[in-house]
């Protein structure tokens, strides 16, 4: 198998870069070949926008849409979105590695996907979630957070995990990953938080690792993320049948 | 009273671009002071990363949040995340233009997310929620998207944007602001999604201008959105009381 591990920290020494390290070492381990976009050491550009289209379809506004259809159609995709293309098409599993910051993935991560995922090369109105141009490759996302596990869940002070992380994981289906639950490693900042001692905080972050370490060996036993696909909905995109139906009694609640 | 504006979109002549000027034309009119951030036109740099600290407070290892109190503590801060730091204590209220993409705001506003809100400047353990530096202070985003009405909502083929966008109210609500319901301006890209002519579609737009401006004008009868505080917390961030039970009645549903 070919696994793409995406790595959105700045600093490559942080417990990010340990992580992605003991991700990338397990897979090796299991005989996988491995590669890393280091969107920060490569220097990535995150921001979509005219300075990528040397070749315009308008070259007086800028829709960037537009641009990327046509940057496709005529094969003027800039180097580093070809390169991150290159290395999707490559991958039976992407992982991306990333720290929550205001509870979603840094801007870096955030640009990777607004210029990444072209319009018209990696989906179109009807190649879109499970009829997605990624369809039967793995997506996972590994995140790190300051604050302790408690602190997260439907109405806690960090908030709810899965609603935080709900617009990466949709937006991996749009392009038709199949999602596996996400890696997540709580309180790995040096706060001190909720931990009496550095010792405990470094048995924490050790723990993590072999967590991580495990769920990467096991990965063949994971049960992916549901999400609704084009027979749920009717021709204006609206849930039909039983979903409707539930998303009305969920409204009554 | 005094507005920001912050406008994240490349280009000045979008659809976006004209939703920011009829949203400051409409405040102006009001006899308010408005100021704009248009991200992309100054240059701002979305990337937190160790650039933007001269004087590091560990220049082994770079860590965001250690360097923003650091550079907080020192008056070391960068120009353009000081610029957007006085733009906002001058701000009654802040509007926030952008595009979803991909479920969420695009990379430059993100960015503008983890670098302006500085740890232990703008935020503390303590100064946090309704307890937050803006207290008092109302935030609005205000939204474009390229589906169709239908296609939002529970189960939606394009997803629930409350979901979409709680990432991002629940940062406006971690920093202290009053967070205002959000303008929603769907089907507004030139796909002629849903639309039976050109002719149609402008007609849409013209409509969203004069939507936003009336919400613009009645801005004081807008219920804010409600999110958890201190008081519904324990110590460790778990939800206490009714809003436990009632989030363990939503599971079971």
């Amino acid at each position: 198998m070919n696994a793409l591990i995406v790595f959105a920290h700045p600093e490559s020494r942080s417990f990010n870069g340990a992580l992605r390290t003991v991700a990338a070492d397990a897979l090796s381990r299991l005989g996988h070949h491995v590669e890393i976009s280091d969107l920060y050491a490569e220097g990535f550009d995150p921001l979509e926008g005219p300075a990528h289209y040397e070749c315009r379809n308008d070259a007086t506004v800028f829709s960037p849409l537009g641009e990327q259809r046509h940057a496709f159609r005529n094969d003027t995709i800039a180097p580093d979105v070809r390169r991150e293309i290159a290395r999707l098409e490559r991958a039976d599993l992407v992982i991306l590695q990333f720290p929550l910051w205001w509870h979603a993935q840094p801007a870096m991560l955030k640009g990777w996907f607004d210029r990444v995922f072209l319009s018209g090369g990696l989906y179109t109105s009807t190649m879109r979630y499970d009829r997605g141009y990624f369809q039967g490759r793995r997506a996972l996302l590994s995140v790190t957070s300051g604050a302790p596990e408690t602190a997260f869940g439907r109405g806690s002070r960090g908030g709810d995990v899965d609603t935080m992380l709900w617009p990466i994981h949709y937006s991996l289906h749009y392009v038709g990953f199949t999602v596996l639950p996400p890696f997540l490693a709580h309180g790995v900042q040096g706060h001190g938080y909720a931990y009496s001692s550095a010792n405990e905080f470094a048995e924490r972050l050790e723990a993590h690792k072999r967590r991580l370490e495990s769920r990467i060996e096991n990965l063949a036993s994971d049960v992916p993320l549901r999400f609704p696909g084009w027979k749920d909905w009717d021709d204006d995109g609206a849930p039909r049948g039983r979903l409707a139906a539930r998303g009305r009694s969920l409204e009554v609640t």
